[in-house]
């Protein structure tokens, strides 16, 4: 029970600070400060939670994590619903604070909500989204397979993933707002609602998808025979 | 007594160069820039005064660490008393640092204090600063506490804690300026007076009441009995 | 086998996050974000396929590696065309997206190409240019060279490696747009052509030329003989 | 010999990069990205020629070094001399490449030169620069001498020294520049000439009195009796 607690808090702290800054902050904060607000999420709570659950805060990392069969069924299921649920509490809570400030309507400052089309800076299309979102969290997700593997990295894999976050997010910001984690996705999609709610399918579908193309990758980089 | 020379020098440095930044350099440094001068006093500071008192620098870490018994009521009140003085002697230098400019009166510049209403960026209310100070520094502490836990993070608790702070900063300045630390809240409320002052009682129960849910959380995800 | 197949996913994320956060992103993350995007991208890889190739993922640093003899001639010839053509694929992708998006033209947004002259945002002359890749390259190869030499740093060889390539590339972006890479300069330039393609040839030989100053140098520092 | 060399190569590496990106790329660097620019200089060298000499490249490091009696005076006077010299290649290959670019007179562009009164971006008064210098090269040489003392943090020593460079100089670019290095702060005043190498003495006596300040203010924290 604790390990899914900690995916909650951890999820939480997650969506509540990167699409906290994305909401409050963004205009101050630039690109890279937004990209360093998700990242550093990552170093802020896998030195606490990481011993407890592993510190995943994310569907997609467990779906990696599953497929390459390092948890049960059984813990992906409860994982993913902690996670979800983190998320909805970090947005709750974002959404109460942003109504304490004379920042306007929340559908003006909006929630750190992903999107394309013209819900995306750059008007990326469907197609493109997709395919952004399924590189962008293959890359997260091989990166989390491959620095948590075995004992070597565990003093510092913290931070190398906290790093790589800020990484995809750098170029995914202005594409689709980066996503690559379905519960960072569908928290701010059910508060806004509109446009956010009716695409946000892609950015559970894709991120999954491109955790099943690093989980497989992964494993043929690492087969016993050459 | 040196671990309370070490806390005073500590915390002036923090007081310093972070509300310092703020003051002399915010408009060119932006939020990013003035999240990484608190949270990089933090890797200056643990590695010189870490080995000596721990370089807990902020009443509300001290506070999380006396509740989970890792420190003496003594040393808690003593450290306290260290870590007050030396923000109050970093404000006191960069009031004179400020002064040696063409910056012009300190009311215009400011003094890196916290705030909420028509004191905050983005007319936060006192119960969203309440809020922001408790989560703000639930999150901070929490890391804290997990990272210092054993001796497996040792070499790189100073690194984490570090960005854990800037962390907290990126999505908190917009907000209150973010707090998270009675002593460097405290130091410029007092030189300032006025609004920072009659405010500043939020900067001192809110991150200690965070400091106090970190604790008990920590405590009970850590418990023996699952 | 699987060490070229790394070396070309490396190459292949280096090139489309690299280049593509210029190309996509480049107005509002700044020349500190992208050179964070460049640097990352080694955080990203360093950790997945460090221990399956090595993770070059820049002919630079493969004839850095050949000249200090830790690696064959053979294995030099499969890395460089496994890294040109990840370069390549890189591109591809990104030319790809950037058609999904409202951007504009290719030939308007660019792919993150380097040049001189007129193609340098500070007007660098051939001669400048030529000089500017050489030390550039020389400094990030020598890191390079000197944080895996034995296994003191293997740990954190990646995050040392990933900010020596953003510090590279923070005074290098306004001057040539900081190649020290051949197949991350040569792919934009294939699909770039015109002065992209024209001038291709000195981020192709600067920075094996300054690869190879850095590797005589790292010698004679560290030859047994004072 | 070694040794000197190493210095010698590291004071230009951290020179030219420093004072280059300040030249070359201030305006869209802004102060946050010439504070990582002179930071990253020590994690791109300190691995590399760590080894070699210990990487001061900083004759205030020496100094604290010295009088710490952790190197000899004959070391310390051949370092400060490599360091020097270092310093003046560093400047007189940015002196060359801004020769070969657009951007006009080097009166105009600077070569990241320190300076106080109208000099300073915030008309910061000697007396206050001196105070300046001082408190952040106490904060520089003590973290120094904390993280290299013994062996217990030694693999990322240089990862904190560079954190804490950038730190000093987050707050210190707008006052001074910040120097916290004769060598680095001599070069460009000999090519500056005119205020710049009138003032440039603040900068090499302020630095080395707080580095005095770190040595004897560790050495008495660090005292074996208490």
């Amino acid at each position: 029970m604790k390990k899914y607690c900690a995916e909650f808090i951890g999820t939480m702290i997650l969506v509540l600070f990167g699409c906290g800054s994305a909401a409050v902050a963004g205009s101050t904060l630039g690109t890279l400060g937004i990209a360093f607000a998700f990242g550093l999420s990552i170093v802020a709570t896998a030195y606490v939670i990481g011993g407890i659950s592993g510190c995943h805060i994310n569907p997609a990392v467990s779906l990696g994590m599953l497929l390459c069969k390092r948890m049960t069924v059984k813990d992906f299921i409860g994982y993913c619903i902690a996670q979800f649920l983190g998320g909805i509490a970090g947005i709750a809570v974002l959404y109460f604070l942003i109504r304490q400030t004379g920042l306007g309507q929340i559908v003006v400052t909006g929630l750190g909500q992903n999107g394309f089309g013209r819900a995306s800076a750059v008007r990326l299309s469907m197609g493109g989204a997709i395919v952004t979102e399924i590189i962008l969290t293959f890359v997260f997700v091989f990166t989390v397979l491959g620095v948590t593997a075995g004992e070597s990295f565990s003093k510092i894999a913290g931070i190398v993933i906290g790093l790589c976050l800020t990484f995809v997010h750098i170029m995914g910001i202005p594409l689709t707002g980066t996503s690559v984690n379905p519960a960072r996705s569908l928290a701010p999609a059910l508060f806004m609602g509109g446009t956010a709610l009716s695409q946000v399918w892609v950015f559970i579908l894709a991120p999954l998808a491109g955790a099943a193309v690093a989980a497989v990758v992964w494993m043929c980089l690492n087969k016993k025979t050459a």
